[in-house]
């Protein structure tokens, strides 16, 4: 078993990365201190619940606490008020209280939404991730939790940090592999971002990591989780530091937006993001090569790199003036400088956006 | 003016407490740091706006910012899950960024949504309380922000502290004497579980404040939120000594769920119940005295101390099973022990409760 440690002082709290690991999360809520008098909530979703909420209720129940679950529509949709306030519903028929747990059992939008009723119920109580798909290696690390309002994405939530993260490679066997491909998107953005070295590995190894080699996948999640885990220790509430993990993201948020969500899966429009930060460093008069290399790295992992003509420029402009990432009315991106470094560039110009835009839709298919 | 620091370490921040306050709000928000750039949004609520927005609006923009209001209806049903997204959508639609502040201007419903969408909109923005009712002398510090559940009060919630409070003794001239006395059981709270000469002072000085005197009320209201404040100070997220300030308030909210929010004030329903834990004191052994005096001391600020012969016991009894403050399932109640000291009780019987309950009801109307 792998584990890392997110350093937050008092806050602070492992990862756990391995397999077999649902089996024994009754017995890790007993050593964290869980009281067994305090009901617990297992949220999941439709597609995880059947596969894996047998699991971890019976290592639960077996270690002798009360367990209720929730079992959420799968898909972004579900990252609503409506279903959070449902949620909560449920919590308070079963009885939790402030010294009660809730644990989320998927993937992001599980994680997101399980987090923020965690961070929000009785104004705060106990909270356990339980990633299952690659892609939550990300979003269950920080303490970033939230749910979507109609007008724009993560747009209401909280910085609120889990007490554990309990990753067992075993659920991801079951990934589709665009599941996998868009995961592995913000394994890669870790290094983009920060590790060069680590960068160039995904890409020699995509073939190993596309077929969920268990030996590269736990070497790669361990290393992404490591890279988040010292920039969220470093700047927890993103007042600083903390941006250059929105690599991509600005244009990606906007492409969800534009597009709905689900047409492109988040990994792949934060890919297709990537591939635009990349042309916006050229732009500003970085390297072409980073382009390039980026553009090679996200397509050996499957992942697009172009955008749909049919995606207009003026609406995803529009998403993304929307995005709480402009401070204070400036279009702020995160821009790499080489491969492994980036930089947070809070003047640019919406002309220049707009010409990446462009550029992204001229190339022909997404892949 | 007055002055009262909350020391949180770097969340700390200023109580003032004056007059014609509200006319230098812009300015007090100018020396904060509040940037001219980000929009501000203003809550407030259909009592209060008609007579004090205007004046908050043009001080703030006197000062060159951007201001947004939104006007929520009066009254304990706007702390809704519904009226807080309307309020987040206010602030979208005002183009709010993570720089920007809520203001809260009124009293403790506005203040406790206002605060729960600061603490939420964007993962949390800046956030300014202006308490306009004595009540949210209480509500206003101490970070606690919330909405209700329809199955529970303040069931939704987050710790989050403002930037300042701003108490402007002018907006209090308005109050109906009803709202006087409730606002001032909480002032009498604070010196019943902290201060006994305070509470002492408070039943003498009685129809001074009733009356509103300028000298007496400030005097009252800087020396509450004093102990409020020093209480906040060692226990920001409840988990020991803040919850003296619980004191009245189980049996209190059970008043307000069972007889619909809105039949008493929230402050003659927290009298009611600070009545009753003085009985419950006497049930435990402590001296009876403890009762009469508590007792005189609320009917000297015209607050109840009896509960109407037709609420149910078995419907409050449910309703104190909802609350939030019986961590693992045991009845906790803070008990006064004697005029300014109290205990923390966690395993009170239910019987006994019960029998309070019928107590409170044996003895005529509630006045």
């Amino acid at each position: 078993m792998r584990s890392i440690t997110v350093d937050l002082g008092e806050r602070s709290y492992p990862i756990l990365i391995g397999s077999g690991l649902l089996q024994g999360i009754g017995e890790r809520c007993r050593e964290a201190g869980l009281p067994l008098r305090s009901p617990l909530l297992v949220v999941s979703d439709s597609e995880v619940a059947p596969r894996y909420l047998g699991v971890v209720e019976a290592s639960l129940r077996g270690q002798g606490y009360t367990v209720a679950s929730h079992v959420i529509p799968s898909g972004e949709a579900s990252k609503s008020l409506a279903v959070y306030e449902e949620v909560i519903t449920t919590a308070i028929q079963a009885g939790l209280d402030r010294s009660s747990a809730v644990l989320a059992l998927g993937g992001g939008v599980v994680g997101d939404l399980a987090g923020y009723v965690a961070a929000t119920y009785m104004r705060g109580i106990g909270f356990v991730q339980i990633p299952t798909t690659i892609l939550a290696h990300d979003s269950s690390v920080g303490g970033k939790v939230a749910v979507n309002h109609p007008l724009a994405k993560n747009m209401i939530g909280a910085f609120y940090q889990p007490s554990m993260v309990l990753y067992d490679l075993d659920t991801l066997r079951t990934l589709p592999p665009r599941e996998v491909s868009s995961g592995l998107a913000e394994v890669v953005k870790h290094g983009l971002i920060l590790d060069k070295e680590f960068a160039y590995w995904c890409r020699e190894h995509a073939s190993e990591l596309l077929a969920l080699d268990a030996e590269a996948l736990g070497y790669a999640l361990e290393r992404g989780c490591a890279i988040k885990a010292r920039v969220v220790g470093t700047d927890e509430r993103e007042n600083g530091l903390r941006a250059i993990l929105n690599l991509g993201h600005t244009i990606g948020h906007a492409i969800e937006a534009v597009g709905g969500y689900g047409v492109f899966l988040h990994g792949e429009a934060i890919s297709i993001g990537m591939a635009g930060s990349a042309l916006l460093a050229a732009k500003l008069g970085r390297d072409h090569s980073i382009y390039e290399d980026t553009v090679s790295m996200l397509s050996a992992l499957s992942l697009p790199v172009r955008l749909p003509a049919a995606y207009s420029e003026d609406e995803l402009m529009e998403a993304m003036m929307h995005d709480k990432k402009f401070k204070e009315g400036k279009m702020t991106f995160i821009v790499p400088d080489s491969i492994g470094a980036v930089s947070i560039v809070n003047d640019v110009q919406q002309s220049d956006v707009r010409e990446v835009i462009a550029q992204l839709k001229k190339e022909g298919s997404p892949w």
